[in-house]
């Protein structure tokens, strides 16, 4: 757990003259995340130095709390099986989930402009190719998982519906601590290979030349010491979002997201960074969303997961008027937007918070620890859950629950008759599961909800795995949840080999950017699984291959440093 | 009518450094809306040489097809009536509508931020002085609207809901050409008032001197002729929002908003030019929404003007499926947000074209040319009217007309249940209009919903004005609409004195901006008519103060121009 005492302050992002250096290398990268480390890994095999600044005193950032699947169009698993997945319809399901309102499936780019369409082209045409070498040199080696679905598995334009998923080899049976593996085979082999890694420094600023050039970074640490470095030939950013500064979400996010569980480091440095030197933001408004529980976030707990899993069969979600509002078992990043359904007569976010209630059942057959599950096992932390043995206690405990955040959610509080409709809400709720179809909202209907399902009782059961009747006795079970960040996809804008472009779109010489800091060409979507480490593994490895052909840049003080 | 063929081509927005100039005058205001004719005249009566620079061959940019409406806090004319309109609770209501997620009204602000909080202090003290002064110099004299409500005039959180809307004195009695003549009386008062003002000239990026100083502009006309002009000791920007760069749109605002009736020069210079001096961009995410006729936004008609008066009784909008989707009367910033109801399970904005429609009845009494009415009068263009002699012709008609349009929207098309489904609405609507209920969605509750109602058939009348029976026999009308901007609200971030700010909050010497151009402090909100208008003229009036207090900057060729 990091403690923000122990990471810099931020600081002016105004960029520096070159004023003499601390150290000097080919390239400089910023962030150990999956985008950091692999950028690292990649420049360093093209036989550059490399130097890595982390922040944190701990590498990973928010790739340590992934579980590090990673989506990879046909990549060699699949080859060798023969399952087929050919670019132009693989691009075909990335345009039409990124941008549906723009999807145009007889258009030559399916609708998408030419560098969305140029960036999904790069990423089908290397994730493979990224993916091999790290394997082949030992920094991440992986296993294929031939059974996971895309999250939009069942859409007529997804022709590979199953098998681009990849995951580290040594990762859990449950597939859940992927980004810890990852993390330390990607840094003992980057340690292994001579790249220099510097844990604790926040990169404030980069520092250019007379002819604005990019030739390297300044950056302290927590107790003020700073540290300057030359980058002969490149700094790359893979520093994460901006998950972690209200003023920003607030600022260019689509939806009011109160939170969200990236790295509490991300606090979108690139964005000022970026901006400071003339750089375009672009994707500003998406984010990769998923449920969170609300208190977690509020309380700014670092250990807080999204709730990619929602566990539990006899449980339902419901707003503040006690009427389910969605799928309860939608793929998080569709469900998410549930919680920001604008209600245009009242002025308000009627559904904010949603309140997920289960009964005994699912609290002893289907607790977790993993995947952000909000049923949790006895004896771990349980400060979220709010409990009562009657449902009318239920409701009073959750709404002086609600009154203690008040002033976080606009003041949300339960509607008077939310006791009554709770009670007619599950008895409609407990008829579709004696049925197994869920009339309202389909629940679990698709592939994707029954992969995040979660366990659940061995029996009874219901003819639909992923409902069973809430029982009428209690004791019952709440905790609030709300719509989160996994992590924000906005930033500057990079062409496809990750060269940061200013607002003509013409690159600024000597920076580069990976990852989440930068803007994502998925706009809206979240193809499958590891929509998001797939394409950065990708991504990385070009922006790599251009840092390394740049050309080493003057980085002597200037006139104006020494004024 | 502006043709883009006399409007300059979008140049590099990267900063010039002074190489000698065409003009030299104290102030150089940019835009000649409501921002920019205010800030011209406010700075020369001060004292200053002012030259105001317009891209378009015409003045008045998004004001001149505005109605003008200023919403004023306060104003001279309610405190000579005695209508109360103390500050807090004024600020109060403001905060309320902007960030309602985060309203606590315990809080010392409110909830909101001290930028946003500081941003309605100042409109609630500055608007009516500038309003005043405006007057009184004959620039932009008004009448005031005691009878016109507040969008949100239920709202306990508003204490003083009429009231606060003046309006230009010399427009029509349906209000509707204030912008006409607000452009006409405020430009007139700059020229007799010694403001230099050309048209045709569209100004491409800021010059800076070695200090990082903004002295000047460049600007080129569309034949290509570049003019250069110093400012000792300002450049004020009012340029317009993003409404016209579609990469833009797509890029910050929260919803996909397929166009807008903002001036087809609105096409975020600023926020390019703004973006290449370092500057913090703020608010990027909202924008002044209105529902707007779908055809006329992608066929790029200059003349498109906001749907704010959904006319009609016998009047009704459904989506696809052939059923209503909200409260047609609702007023148009929050009625646009149905356009982008997210549906998870498809995949598909559903919502994303709605087809108002209507019959003999409302066609012979509801139509009128004014406030961007879809049903307009028989001889007028009336090229988005669809037409059928039955309820199934129409639905043919719709269909042939949406898949003209399906590259842009996503491939929209009707539902097969269309026409049924249709039927069904409408004998469910026409019971509401007989009782004057309207069950599903609370048609003509509000007070704003009557303001907007439009002329309607004297008689025979129902219980409730905004509703009617749609007749069982044809003719049947319909128009498709989609939500669209008036502008947005984002761009680069101002002190509340109109100083654009850096990414560590200080401001960039010698650069302002006030009106859309700049981010706004109201979030989503849409207060009431004219809460566009009247704080531009207060954050105006404070911007051309402080400009006017500048220092004389140094704009000698450097260094680096010479090279």
């Amino acid at each position: 757990m990091t403690s923000s005492l122990q990471i810099a302050k931020r600081g002016s992002s105004v960029p520096a003259r070159p004023k003499g250096f601390d150290a000097e290398v080919d390239i400089v990268v910023v962030g150990s995340g999956a985008g950091g480390l692999s950028a690292a890994l990649f420049s360093r095999w093209l036989g550059n130095e490399v130097l890595l600044l982390e922040k944190a005193p701990d590498l990973g950032g928010t790739t340590r709390k992934a579980a590090f699947w990673y989506w990879v169009p046909n990549n060699a698993a699949m080859r060798s099986l023969g399952i087929e997945d050919p670019k132009s319809d693989c691009i075909r399901y990335m345009a039409r989930l990124s941008r549906p309102e723009a999807y145009a499936p007889a258009d030559a780019r399916f609708g998408m402009s030419a560098w969305e369409y140029s960036a999904y082209e790069s990423i089908y045409d290397n994730a493979s190719v990224a993916t091999e070498l790290l394997a082949e040199k030992g920094a991440l080696e992986y296993r294929h998982c031939p059974d996971v679905p895309d999250y939009w598995a069942e859409l007529p334009e997804d022709k590979a519906p199953k098998g681009r998923v990849l995951l580290p080899k040594d990762a859990c049976e449950t597939m859940s601590d992927g980004g810890e593996v990852a993390v330390r085979t990607m840094s003992s082999a980057a340690r292994r290979d001579g790249v220099d890694i510097r844990t604790g420094y926040r990169v404030q600023r980069v520092v250019r030349n007379d002819a604005d050039e990019i030739v390297g970074v300044e950056a302290n640490g927590a107790s003020g010491k700073g540290l300057a470095v030359r980058a002969r030939k490149a700094v790359i950013f893979a520093t994460g979002g901006f998950t972690h500064d209200v003023e920003m979400r607030k600022n260019f996010l689509s939806a009011p997201v109160l939170g969200g569980c990236a790295a509490v480091t991300n606090e979108g440095d690139f964005v000022n960074i970026g901006s400071s030197v003339g750089a375009q933001l672009r994707n500003m408004n998406y984010a990769w969303m998923c449920p969170i529980v609300l208190e977690k976030a509020l309380n700014h707990d670092p250990s807080l997961i999204g709730t990619f899993s929602p566990s539990g069969d006899s449980m339902i979600y419901v707003s503040k008027h006690g009427v389910r509002a969605a799928n309860e078992k939608l793929a998080y990043n569709e469900l998410a937007q549930t919680f920001f359904e604008w209600n245009p007569t009242l002025g308000e976010y009627s559904n904010l918070v949603l309140i997920a209630i289960w009964d005994r059942r699912s609290q002893d057959h289907s607790a977790s620890a993993e995947y952000g599950r909000f049923i949790v096992p006895l004896g771990t932390n349980d400060d979220h859950v709010i409990k009562g043995a009657t449902v009318k206690e239920l409701t009073q405990n959750i709404s002086s629950r609600l009154a203690k955040y008040a002033a976080h959610t606009g003041g949300l509080q339960l509607a008077p008759d939310f006791s009554n409709s709770l009670v007619t809400t599950i008895r409609r709720f407990n008829e579709f599961a004696k049925t197994g179809k869920d009339l309202d909202f389909h629940r679990g209907e698709r592939q994707v909800e029954l992969l995040f399902n979660g366990p659940t009782a061995s029996q009874p059961t219901g003819p639909n795995p992923t409902m069973f009747p809430i029982s009428e006795d209690g004791p019952f079970y709440a905790a609030l949840l709300t719509g989160g960040n996994l992590d924000t996809k906005g930033g500057p804008k990079t062409s496809t080999d990750g060269k940061v472009l200013d607002t003509s779109d013409r690159p600024i010489p000597g920076l580069y950017g990976v990852g989440n800091c930068v803007a994502s060409a998925s706009a809206r979507a979240y193809w499958a699984g590891g929509a998001t480490i797939g394409p950065i593994l990708a991504l990385s490895f070009l922006a790599a291959k251009a840092a390394n052909a740049e050309p080493v840049k003057q980085a002597t003080p200037t006139r104006a440093a020494a004024e």
